[in-house]
């Protein structure tokens, strides 16, 4: 017996039909003797519907009432998700996640969960009830207040639960069957990937994978959960614990007894949420950069990738960088607000811009990794606008319009293609 | 300075321009110097959305997640109501019906408000917000599970808030801009009411007139709530504390005061939502009836007309009623549990019938009134099916074909076409 943690994404979760071969593979586990837990998101699509209709009330809106309507969505799909299941004979019943509880932090929008109190489903599941919670949200205790974790949090929703209930694996249903060397629907030539670590997993996340939500992986990595990531479009009846159909995401240390061929890259990855910022002639002396970076973080705008243009005009500097493109217009608001304390002339924004990046454990242990991409990326007249690096990652900034095939060529470059495509 | 709970219906909010007209609305009261709280329905064509989703989802599923599910559609509009106002300048936050809270029993699907805990709501207003309250719904207090009070059930939540927090009025803003004779869209002719007593309203409500549901009428009643019915789609930027210009429903002493034109009868209501069920040969003998009626009130089913016809053999009977259309799979289903009991020899359903009933406190002295009604149908050839009265109604079930014709032949008879329309 293991206890599992299944989540269904919004196309998993689309419509009722879908919602029913979702249940199906819900009820395979528990056939099988597992216990399980359910994590949905709303159907696709409704979560933009409401965020446009709260975009429509007012372009500045009170975090708290957007949590109130885009919370609605996951509601409905755990209900539903309940009711197929228990027609299916499995007794099942929804948890809104101010009834689990799932408790966050007051950071309406973009929320924490701070705790989970998991023993109303620990009961459930001992009792061979399949709980379904929505994902995405949780509660202020102190306010009361319905709060929700940012676009694709359900995933993360899902590896908390898994965590808080000492699931055995959390199974993230998807609409791809697995993690990809790339983007399938741009290189036709991508592999699968049967595992992947945690931190390489969260490269790929982090840079646009779109296969699994970044803060979901780098708490799967603290809280030591195994992850997969399979296709809920897959009819199959045999239990999964042993096949594991999906891409299993683990430690190193898990992965190195998995006894894979090692790769120099693990995959590439593509952006286009990005958007460039320049402000032009900022004071160069300390305390600068906080000026313009501190009242972003207050306002919960990641910012990424960061240039530092010296020698423009003496004591002058010109500072790019970049954010997530729907957090543009908010990010010009205030650096307009602070234009006095930062000092600069001017704002220059460019939301045609994309984030392309290698990942790989392997390039720890090799040099010369990084100028193979700039090669490859100049052979065909990709201009790098930036250039960003951690220990398992190389990131470029290019044009927009340039993606799919810096891509290519770089997938092409580090062996990735497979033989049959 | 007087306290207002304006609540606006589906169509009032049915997309984020007609939230805005909804809010301008607030907006005038509150500058008028009122303290109001605002109760606002889902947009109209979610609940059946939602409705129809559960109902894919499985024929017989638990109320518990059928309420999870529907409870949703108010959440957005509430949200989206408490943006737009504050946008205007009036601040504002939305409640759920568990964060007010609104408590009920546990009858999901068709919940009862048991209380309403007002001090949120009174320390919000006499600080100048303005609450923003999801209409339909409430949670169980031992439970911690969502209800909905039924379809139309933001009416009452709007009455029971209003008796809650002590309001001076509660103001009804529907897509109609008063109640009429009877539906102006059957009769052209159909004059607007200025007042109407609670009784009146509660029998044109409960036959159909489609204006206000009718528990929400009785419960004003029994609150002695002033409860006006006025139309959302007019823009008029005067206070209407003083100019009411809608239908006020209240209390038989308050109308007399209002001093208007006394009428025999006040209003034609038509309703095609009943369904005829008919169980053959039924035991003639005491309790038979209980048998039947039992288990149809444990499920919440109301019982509308009953007929029994006697002597069809000896010691057998037929017995007809009519329940509401959206509870006649269920009903057959239940009856036909219950058949060894109850004794039955066949069930016959007729979805195709509705009842036209006239209504008016003047009919408790004079004599008369139904025979005038009886005649007219007969004089159309209108067949009537079954008879129903009360102290100011009289209802007849006839063919659904028949209904626009029943209701256009008895406004004239009872005087009630204007002169001009």
């Amino acid at each position: 017996m293991s206890r599992i943690v299944m989540k269904f994404g919004g196309t998993s979760v689309a419509n009722v039909e879908r919602i029913r071969q979702a249940a199906r593979h819900v009820k395979r586990e528990v056939d099988a003797g597992n216990q399980v837990s359910v994590v949905v998101s709303a159907m696709s699509g409704k979560t933009n519907e409401l965020v446009g209709w709260v975009n429509e009330s007012s372009k500045l809106h009170d975090a708290r009432e957007y949590d109130a309507v885009v919370a609605s969505g996951e509601q409905v799909t755990a209900g539903l998700m309940a009711i197929v299941l228990s027609e299916m004979g499995v007794p099942s019943r929804s948890f809104q996640g101010w009834q689990v509880p799932i408790h966050t932090d007051d950071a309406h929008g973009a929320a924490r969960i701070t705790e989970i109190i998991p023993d109303e489903l620990n009961a459930r599941m001992d009792e061979g009830w399949v709980p379904v919670i929505t994902g995405f949200q949780g509660i202020v205790p102190d306010t009361g207040r319905v709060t929700t974790l940012g676009r694709g949090g359900s995933d993360t929703s899902a590896v908390a639960i898994a965590a808080a209930v000492k699931a055995d694996r959390c199974d993230i249903y998807t609409d791809v069957d697995g993690v990809y060397t790339t983007d399938p629907r741009i290189v036709a030539k991508a592999r699968k990937l049967k595992a992947v670590t945690f931190e390489e997993m969260l490269e790929l996340a982090s840079v646009g994978s779109k296969v699994l939500q970044t803060r979901s992986v780098s708490l799967a990595m603290k809280e030591k959960v195994r992850v997969q990531v399979l296709s809920s479009f897959v009819d199959d009846d045999a239990p999964l614990a042993d096949t594991l159909p999906g891409t299993l995401i683990v430690s190193d240390e898990e992965l190195e007894g998995l006894d894979m061929e090692s790769q120099l890259i693990t995959g590439i990855a593509a952006d286009k949420n990005e958007a460039k910022v320049i402000l032009t002639r900022v004071p160069d002396k300390p305390g600068a950069v906080a000026h313009i970076f501190g009242p972003l973080a207050a306002a919960n705008i990641n910012v990424d990738m960061i240039i530092q243009n010296v020698g423009r005009e003496k004591g002058e500097t010109d500072v790019t960088f970049t954010v997530p493109g729907a957090d543009l217009v908010r990010t010009q608001a205030l650096l307009e607000e602070h234009k006095d304390t930062i000092g600069f002339n001017r704002i220059i924004t460019d939301p045609k811009v994309a984030k392309v990046s290698i990942v790989g454990v392997g390039m720890r242990s090799h040099a010369g990794i990084a100028a193979t991409m700039f090669q490859a990326l100049a052979d065909r007249g990709i201009n790098i606008q930036a250039i960003s690096t951690s220990e398992i990652k190389v990131s470029v900034l290019i044009d927009e319009d340039e993606t799919e095939l810096a891509v290519r060529v770089l997938h092409t470059a580090y062996g990735l293609d497979t033989e049959t495509a």
